[in-house]
């Protein structure tokens, strides 16, 4: 994150020599100065249902925090202005109604003035809270990883506007850099019998990520490196979006419906392969793990390979294994499982509005897991449950191959 | 269009006093007006694909005047950026691809502050061209009257836009205001025989008004005034939108697809009409004329009040009766005729691209006449043909009752 | 017609010979004839929302005699079945609810059996009542005129449905027969002036005919022959498909939309068009007046022989003249014209719900004139206008080229 | 399945005493009793794409024996038409192009007649192929199972074509009674631990049934009756339809977009919900269990039961308890479960085009277990693996509740 303006914040390992104001303050300093490029313009459009405009972003990160914080437990707090709990719910249908999500980018005002202008308004009110001593800690910190989930997003969707653009803009001029690939991909062999997987209640974790239970697995072997750009170009040269009985029968009709003929942001340009990022377009870079991969794409890779996609237990356990670097396994790109997202045995969902959370988009999803070169520092967690439609391209999504011992 | 900002553009009836140059900068200068109250997140945004960005209005009419006049005919000209070509072309295929119409309001980059610096540099050219009295009059007045349609576009959209903010943003404070009904609207007879109709060739008009001719009308009666909103709230009153024998079969469909109740922009507001206007919210104005009409509830009103819709023959010879003044024609709002869109006998499309610019649309819609508040001074004629589809409600557009004598 | 089963049935011409019975029965039994080679299972289904099965046209038929006929005026009438009176309503709002459109193709209860006695059942009525003296003749004769659109109908929709089907069943061995061009088409000039058109009301006519009245005419020319597969395989040859600036705009969407490269049922067999038709397919016969085009079509193909659409006034006053034999107008194919369906100036809908049945259609459609091979003889008519979508192409529409003298 | 014309089939349980010619002629002769109370109209339609003709499962089935029997394997057959490979293939890809899925109830051709031809065609061949000695037994057995999941099918589509018809027919007089309810339902307790599931390859099951594999299970409880309609009345009357909370977010935007209030084939008569089945409709029986359910329904009822849905694996370990009547697990609904359709650790897809079979749905649909009242005897096995999308109604789907320990 270093990259993206200096602004670093680890909520969590941080905690005991960083105050809690000093965390709130630092993670959301990280969001201003992910959108310090862009402007007024940029933060205003949504250039698909699933995306935010930027602005959206910034404000609704802001009414989390003014709608489960200040308004409940600030004596005296007057909210910035009434209409944003309108505006800026996101999803929480016990925080009433809403803006209807594909019409976030129509909103033109609040301007992004004074939109900032909110965020400075609750801070206020936050540090104000925070200094009380009566804050809710663990909700501040669940407000803090939802922010830190939103600062993730606010740049895939910016990719994908500036993608929209024939001009291509680019979002800044360095940034993410892929891993180098300074030795080959090797099988990495872990045993299997009844493990354990899922967070086990120390520091912080969405519920999703528990409770932690016990699986049985059969050995598996995992790849020590993530699918390359140069390895995907490959599959597509093999023919591999024109080969039926490589797909999933969703993802043949996914292929036939959108036109698939590559990952998203790939183009052709006279034969050569080029891929627009944050950065820009750029040409193919095969020693870089391929991203913006759909799972059906994933899965029918990992089945040209004569490979399969891990299961999120696998994943766990082998990034948890002693004899794996657990930054090889996050690092770079989300990794799609095979695991559909479904609750674990005895999970409950948190209480209150915030049990929206994750519970209830536990159907027709699959899991990812890992991280991406975008996700903020001290956001990924070895039990970290990712989770999105198996058609979505839009986000970091990679994938490394597992196969049956 | 005072109220816009001061500047007014006679681009014609001004000719023989103002030079070229001038009535150039007077209408370039009025769409500035136009978009000064508007902030760059308002330009930015497309709410429906029926509408289009301010900005990109903005940036449009300048490549008109580029495309059409600076590229071919002024000496060294260099153009601003070659992209803008695609970016900003609309719909003349003759000028080659174009950045895709439902897409437009995703072009965040360039800002409007390089769209403004694109009309200067657009405006310098234009200025040398005509100082070096090379310059093809004709063409630049059909650029003139080109942008002046846009000024009456930007504020359609802007007032959709603003529509679909729940916080129903006002565009101004001040502006139309709708004629007073100082004495009940009456029934004009007008005689029937043969007349003519359609541009005579003197002066400016677009191809599509043209060539005059001749068409035989029956007597008709024509009313002095425009439907009011009490009228029209009479209609609803007496169940219009659900009494399927007043209305059209596709006009019954569109009712049912979307849910229509009243006129566009009304809302019952506790049992109160209010209508969302430039203005803002403001409550019905029994005396002010209706606006915000597809064709089909313009047609449905009509047959309720026991009339019907005139064609546009017998709007333009009542309009051009000596016994009639032509403001009582044109004024507050544009009027739905019974007419379909269709070329006059003779018609021949202008040569050149710009020929694309009325002939290719005769299908599908239908004519109105007359011109609302937001027209531009000297944009309306007698003549003049507006269309639109019969769904279309976005439009400054209401009714005047017609019957056989 | 008589290739369909030998029954003919001249509802009008015969009238001063032929009892009002004779001719009920004649139009029924075509009917019948022409479904007689199609299976219970051809007789199903509905290939497309805008088409009805053929035994929902046989119910339909039948329905009209008994809702607006014996049920009326029958005394002691009991209807066949209580519920057909929901499944076999079209679209008379005023005779009460009726079975969604698009579902008509679900009713596999009532059998065709069951059909086919519930047509004998309303004969028998329709003898007993027409035998009382007590019929409304001319509410017969628009049933019997209804019948026979339906008869054309059950002809259209039966190509579609056996289109979609790759074995292409034939619905008969033989059948129209294209016109021979024993001479060059040439064009055939008319003068203009002061003209009337329209039914004048004496002997029957729809209510859309009327009433006659007067239009202005400049002079024109009409081309002697309907424009044929040969002319129209040179237009697709010549790019005719690719080339926007040919096409209206809706046009041109409707070609990238549906992916026209030629009229429908035409195919292209390695390099050699071949036609569906009644008959099966068949090589193209370039003789042979072109069919099944849309409006669109038919427009683009007249600029592209710079030429153009007729209207209906000029069609009308062309059939009327002396110097043109009316068979060579109507003869094998619809031919559309360059006007929108409107109302007659004056035109008064027919009371009662047969009231419904031509005037709420008038929007969004084209006229045309003539008529085809499949129409009944004795169902054409210099005034008739006959009706469709611009972009439909299912019906037996082609083209007539003209052009201003 | 004796009230559905007295033909049972064993396919397997029957193998010792019956040779394969009588266990394949009984199979197919359930078909064709299943389609006896049919007319040609009831097999020609499809009433969603979901949904097929039952005309075009009879054909199917034959083509499934035809292709990967016959046609291989018996030396001089003759196929009865070679179009028909291109009609009634599925979704076979390696078996060549075919038919669209949602223009199934397009082909009048061929008729019901032909098709019974066809089936006997077939017959013959395969009397001749399993007289011969040469027949691969394992994949006649697999058509035989093919066949049967079509029997079950052919119930499904005409239970939903018969009620898209306001005449609402009835399939048969009498057939699948509900079972009795003559003691309250009770939870059941089962212990975890680690525990095997899945088909350990004795005897005949889908390839997506095995391999046999270790799983490890919390205690857990189990209903041991399903859901009634009496119990599912009461989730309705509690508002259970209105209520965000209960559901998941896809499952309350299926609430939103098919305006649900209740299961498929409820109606609300004045009050008093009816059903409509096989039967006919009939009144709601309280004590039956309740069918046509989504799984976002069962779902959100066991939400709201304070319970939840089991496992597959807790279903399917319950199912081998022998403290659990195996007639009890299955019965007369099949039981959504909280398992995604994934594959089993270690599965490989079947060899050859029929491994097609299974795996490539193994994404997007989720697991039902047990059986229906129409599920064909012998069809039903303790690792049976049914599977359908969360939003599918149509099918025989109830629910079993789970909690745990």
């Amino acid at each position: 994150m270093d990259g993206q303006g200096g602004a670093t914040a680890e909520i969590d390992r941080g905690s005991e020599t960083a105050s809690l104001l000093t965390r709130y303050l630092a993670v959301r300093a990280a969001t201003g100065a992910l959108t310090a490029p862009l402007s007024p313009e940029d933060c205003q459009i949504q250039s698909m249902p699933d995306a935010s405009p930027a602005k959206w972003h910034l404000a609704h990160t802001a009414w989390f925090f003014e709608t489960f914080l200040l308004g409940p437990a600030l004596s005296g707090y007057a909210p910035f202005d009434l209409a944003f709990g309108y505006l800026f719910n996101s999803y929480y249908e016990a925080a009433g109604p809403r803006h209807a999500r594909p019409q976030r980018g129509l909103l033109t005002r609040p301007s992004l003035d004074e939109v900032m202008a909110y965020r400075a308004h609750v801070d206020d009110g936050m540090a104000r809270l925070i200094g009380s001593g009566a804050a809710d800690e663990a909700l501040i910190v669940i407000g803090l990883h939802h922010e830190q989930q939103h600062q993730e997003l606010i740049l895939m969707d910016i990719l994908h506007a500036f993608s929209c653009n024939p001009l291509e803009p680019a979002y800044r001029s360095e940034g993410e850099v892929a891993p180098a690939q300074i030795k080959a991909a090797v099988w990495v062999g872990f045993d299997g019998g009844l493990r354990q997987i899922g967070h086990d209640g120390s520091g912080f974790a969405f519920d999703n990520e528990g409770p932690r239970h016990k699986v049985w697995l059969e050995p598996f072997e995992l790849r020590s490196d993530l699918v390359t750009e140069g390895e995907f170009a490959e599959f597509i040269a093999d023919s591999g979006y024109k080969r039926s009985e490589l797909w999933l029968s969703d993802g043949w009709a996914a292929v036939q419906r959108h036109c698939w003929t590559a990952p998203l942001y790939w183009r052709d340009d006279d034969g050569r392969w080029t891929v627009f990022t944050l950065r820009g377009r750029r040409p193919l870079d095969a020693g870089a793990p391929v991203r913006h991969l759909s799972f059906y794409e994933a899965d029918a890779y990992a089945r040209w390979a004569g490979a399969r996609l891990p299961t999120e237990a696998e994943w766990e356990v082998a990034a948890e294994s002693s004899d794996e670097d657990p930054s090889q396994m996050s690092g770079y790109a989300w990794q799609w499982t095979a695991s559909a997202y479904l609750p674990y045995p005895g999970f409950r969902p948190a209480g209150g509005a915030v049990g929206e959370y994750n519970g209830k988009f536990m159907s027709g999803q699959m899991v990812l897991r890992g991280g991406a070169a975008e996700t903020p520092e001290g956001h990924t967690r070895l039990t970290y449950r990712n989770f999105f439609p198996p058609e979505a391209r839009w986000m970091f999504s990679g994938l490394r191959l597992s196969r049956d011992a």
